[in-house]
């Protein structure tokens, strides 16, 4: 039915580990730093990772091998002369479906030394079918070993794949992308920022939005005066009671006007 | 107060339009393809661009000029030896602040030659403090003659210059993430693939997740049979009534359980 795969060489980022041995050691066969937390990445164009990951502090992060990542190309494992990783949808319809065959055996390949226990390594399907992303996700995926995720480009997966290999379908927004790579992105960083070491400030963490259920007040910085406009006078005049009175106002004053989600959650919370 | 700034030199993807001309033409300056869709990106990181958006059907997009990008390095903009962009808060509190006349000075570079009128060109900044990022807002955006976008990393911006430049606050998710450059690709994504011309099969646009409101049913294709699992009978009976009615159920089933938000507002649609 189907012809033999050529096995893929995966793509590795990040440090490797290093350790005395008589044994010569292939350096481009993928491993990862001992407890580093890794991202593997089942995608038809993994030449988009790391991208922006491999910038700034996810970057800085990776060299230091304070996680890694690791992209497996889906193609190799398609069917036919081509290669052929999706078909039309049984039951008819429009656009087309990632196969079973063709994913499992990718996954396979990509889970190989990773703990089985998806509590442990989750698997993940970028579809605007899947639960929202949120911040309490990327802290339970940082306190993972790591993650594999599986991008599909203007096209499902089949289900049963997604059932057998208990995949768990997480959404970015409610919104349509041409793929699943940049929301893999997406979730990757806001994932690594929050594993151990690899901010520098943790204060900057804590303080931020959604701490309190609530969007972050207005700042302002030097020049006092900018083409006419000055910082607001509470915020110059050293009074720490009264400023953080003022910025708590401000930031409940833009909850209710844009998100009234989050401000109706504030609320009940307030009065229970 | 300020050093003279380095008039920096902005980097540009997309075709350039072509037209006769005794004039000797600076190949590397910015030009738009006439009547395309622009992405103007403000950022620390021009490196990151286009990265993923150079990949598939929005680098296809790109190659044939149907959108058109262009980076501002934002550091130039930034004041003294250094550079330095940002300060510490006003009133205390952790965390740097971008400042206004360094914004300021970078889009006044961007925005020559964009069209004044926000709802023509909006000048948009990434933030976790602003309204959720939408379908709704992607084909908004992709109405436009172009888009200006605002990354920040770790930090806000002078409230100043988000007010006297009309800059519409976006936020992609309720997560942190470590800079506005994926957020950014994120929206670009999701807005060009509703350029016309972009997407080739209009169909498959129209029948995604979110056109009524409801997750999109479980899908399946060849083979018919893995690993034992078999494709649900009513896919392969042919009677397009039963797929319909099964279709339905199945996504009405799946709203309910991953998105009670989704499946409110449904049900209130339906019984209205």
């Amino acid at each position: 039915m189907s012809e033999p795969t050529i096995p893929p060489k995966p793509k590795s980022h990040g440090r490797l580990s290093i350790s005395a041995s008589l044994q010569p050691r292939d350096l481009m066969a993928p491993q990862r730093v001992k407890g580093a937390w890794c991202a593997k990445i089942v995608t038809l164009f993994p030449d988009a990772f790391p991208g922006t990951l491999g910038l700034s502090l996810t970057g800085k992060a990776l060299d230091m091998g304070l996680w890694s990542l690791e992209t497996i190309d889906l193609r190799p494992f398609g069917e036919g002369r081509h290669r052929n990783v999706d078909d039309t949808p049984a039951g008819g319809g429009a656009g087309m479906v990632l196969r079973a065959d063709v994913v499992a055996r990718a996954l396979d390949q990509a889970m190989q030394g990773a703990p089985r226990d998806r509590a442990r390594w989750p698997i993940v399907f970028l579809s605007p079918r899947g639960r929202p992303f949120t911040q309490a996700k990327a802290h339970e995926w940082a306190a993972t070993e790591g993650l594999t995720l599986l991008c599909g480009r203007f096209e499902g997966v089949d289900q049963r794949v997604i059932d057998a290999y208990g995949i768990e379908e997480i959404s970015l927004g409610d919104f349509v992308m041409t793929g699943g790579e940049i929301a893999a992105q997406a979730m990757i960083d806001a994932t690594v920022r929050l594993i151990p070491g690899v901010l520098g400030n943790m204060a900057s963490t804590e303080e931020e939005s959604f701490a309190d259920g609530l969007l972050e007040h207005p700042q302002y910085t030097r020049p006092t005066v900018w083409e006419g406009h000055e910082i607001p006078a509470v915020l110059q005049s050293g009074h720490h009671g009264e400023i953080a009175k003022w910025r708590r106002a401000e930031a409940e004053k833009l909850t209710a006007a844009r998100r009234p989600d989050l401000w109706a959650a504030h609320q009940a919370k307030k009065g229970g």
